[in-house]
């Protein structure tokens, strides 16, 4: 490797083992070309239509329709160099021992072209101009590589923090994730790369919101109920979806999910348990199909047959904010996704939503005070499985 | 204080300290009462006429203006009430034992009272409808008390995250800095409650992007140059900034500051350095006043005077965004700042913008390599000076 060496031994490995993949992958254009046959590249297709959701691993996948970009195809040559331009500023970055984002390698690449067409005329051409373009070459790289762009170094911003009885490795540092005060450890954008060590927690809980990780993490929820505490604050990043995953798949702990009570908050949820729709090639990885959606839920608020509700009504009514117009458009659109609509529990969720025409968030429960929220609504609602798998 | 306990030692002496300073602040209206005198609150004006620039604190501060919110005024007796009942919420919180989020405190105040008027007749008034009003009377309550938010336990959503060569105890853990991986640690929302313990740094470097904070911690940067290394993520919030500005005072390093080359950027500076206009009674804590802006300069992409510019022609060409009216509209206005239009060398980079109407992000050295950026860049910056202060 050239250069100044940075970055640990950790590091170094996921590198080399990113380029071995790599210059296999993209080695057999040149031997295309050798044995004077048409370079191709065949790579899954992305689209909505080749995206199937797998009823018996609970995931998005994506499905068996392939593209081909040809070089000596007018419609898709330029496709193909697309591809290739970046697959190669992805080989010299991990070679060269950088840490690009998706936004480097967009300006990495970023050039004008200056040709002649078959008539003579001067022409220019860029090779891209938005960002969403070369990031669409990234995702078609990773499907075709297997490889996801963590494993080839790309980092990005992170949002993700946890606390919790666990100790990881990280980068050659051993971390105790009980011993960070009133602060949390916030994930690193390449979870594949940390180690699990030893682990003292029987759940794992995942808030929506980070006001709501703090409030928790202050009242000393995660001790008291041996529980690793996450949020993603907010629609989550992969990193800490990934991260979510290996709790689950790796430690067999139960993952159980807070959001607001809401379409956005059933989306966050959805994007945590099955993927999101339009990236379904990461969920192989980053899906948790097991997390449970522990609230807050609709018969919370409103009750449900034996259920009896948490808020009376008085309080209820101080906390119900009116859905808009998109509120229950997405809510209808959620129906529609079959893990959603032919879940009983998500037909009474969202039918109660459509009925009332009322949102509620976390806080509406957080408000009736830290220690019922901390220490009654959510040991109660995990011991007596009231949540929607 | 009643309930189960929870929170560790140094959270139950903040809550004492907040809780004393509150009873004595708001017992005088008791004394008002039982002395026949009708009971008045005295509260420093947020206004933008009572916010000044000290020049020589180098901070916006609030100025001598003060209202009076009296109880037996009909103009004033609405916001009267409302400041009485934020306050008894508070101090409830604070003897019981919760940690209340803004939103919280909104939603535990909110409730409808039914009373007659003069003339018999029923109404009904909500004591806030917005969370924007109960969000104004809790500053009406710092301003009054002289605590902030935090002084008084209430919680928020966090941004910030901080690595490098130091150790600090916080709720009773004590944690090091350097020992954290390819990870971070998150800043908790009650700064002033961190210790320092120790630190071998020479500099703080604080970095808008959080993908960059990854890459510069994962290229090692802090181990090599002694910095400790912070990220806001965008608009910083009012802990990493009461953390930035106790790391410049307490243990007097100096602070640079990178954030993209535009007025967005140089707006994120401006509010580490003076605060933020609207909220100016916040920056004696949380501004730090001799911040220096360290880059993306225009200077350092376009060259000035004896100044080489660090891109070149073709690469900067390849970098530079298009300014829209916005971004003209909003250079214009800082130029209007003082501490900004006053500066010869600001003059000279809003000067550049407006000249060549182009805004570059920070990636646009990173991209050059993470190497020339963390090791070459930066350091050299900072070797020769070439800040703007």
């Amino acid at each position: 490797m050239s250069g100044e060496m940075f970055g640990d031994e950790v590091d170094i490995k996921a590198r080399l083992r990113a380029a071995e993949v790599m210059y296999k992958k993209f080695h057999r254009l040149i031997s295309d070309v050798i044995k004077g046959r048409p370079p191709k590249l065949e790579i899954p297709k992305r689209t909505l239509s080749n995206t199937i959701f797998d009823p018996e691993r609970g995931i998005l996948v994506i499905g068996e329709e392939k593209l081909e970009r040809e070089f000596l195809n007018v419609g898709e040559s330029r496709r193909f160099m697309q591809t290739l331009l970046m697959a190669s500023i992805i080989y010299q970055s991990l070679i060269e021992n950088e840490y690009p984002t998706i936004r480097d390698l967009y300006y990495k690449g970023k050039h004008t072209i200056v040709y002649r067409d078959y008539s003579g005329r001067k022409r220019e051409e860029n090779t891209w101009d938005e960002q969403k373009e070369s990031d669409s070459v990234i995702q078609d790289i990773e499907v075709y590589t297997g490889l996801f762009r963590e494993d080839m170094l790309i980092l990005s911003k992170e949002k993700g923090k946890v606390v919790g009885n666990m100790r990881i490795r990280s980068g050659g540092d051993v971390i105790d994730l009980s011993k960070l005060g009133h602060g949390a450890y916030a994930i690193e954008p390449t979870p594949d790369l940390i180690e699990f060590l030893d682990v003292d927690a029987e759940f794992v809980l995942v808030v929506e919101k980070d006001a709501v990780f703090q409030q928790l993490h202050r009242a000393g929820f995660w001790k008291k109920y041996k529980a690793l505490l996450v949020t993603g604050s907010g629609q989550p990043d992969r990193a800490t979806r990934r991260f979510v995953r290996r709790l689950h798949e790796e430690l067999k702990l139960p993952v159980y999910i807070i959001t607001d009570s809401d379409p956005y908050g059933w989306y966050i949820y959805s994007v945590y348990k099955v993927g999101s729709i339009t990236l379904s090639y990461e969920s192989e990885r980053l899906a948790t199909p097991k997390a449970k959606f522990l609230g807050v839920q609709m018969t919370d608020i409103f009750g449900y047959r034996g259920k009896k509700p948490y808020l009376s009504e008085a309080e209820r009514k101080k906390f119900m904010i009116k859905a808009t117009d998109k509120d229950i458009k997405r809510a209808k659109e959620l129906l529609n996704y079959s893990w959603i609509g032919k879940n009983r529990r998500w037909n009474v969720e969202i039918r109660l939503f459509l009925k009332h025409l009322v949102k509620l968030e976390i806080e509406a429960i957080a408000s009736k005070g830290l220690k019922f929220f901390a220490y009654q609504y959510i040991p109660e609602k995990i011991e007596t499985g009231d949540w929607i798998d």
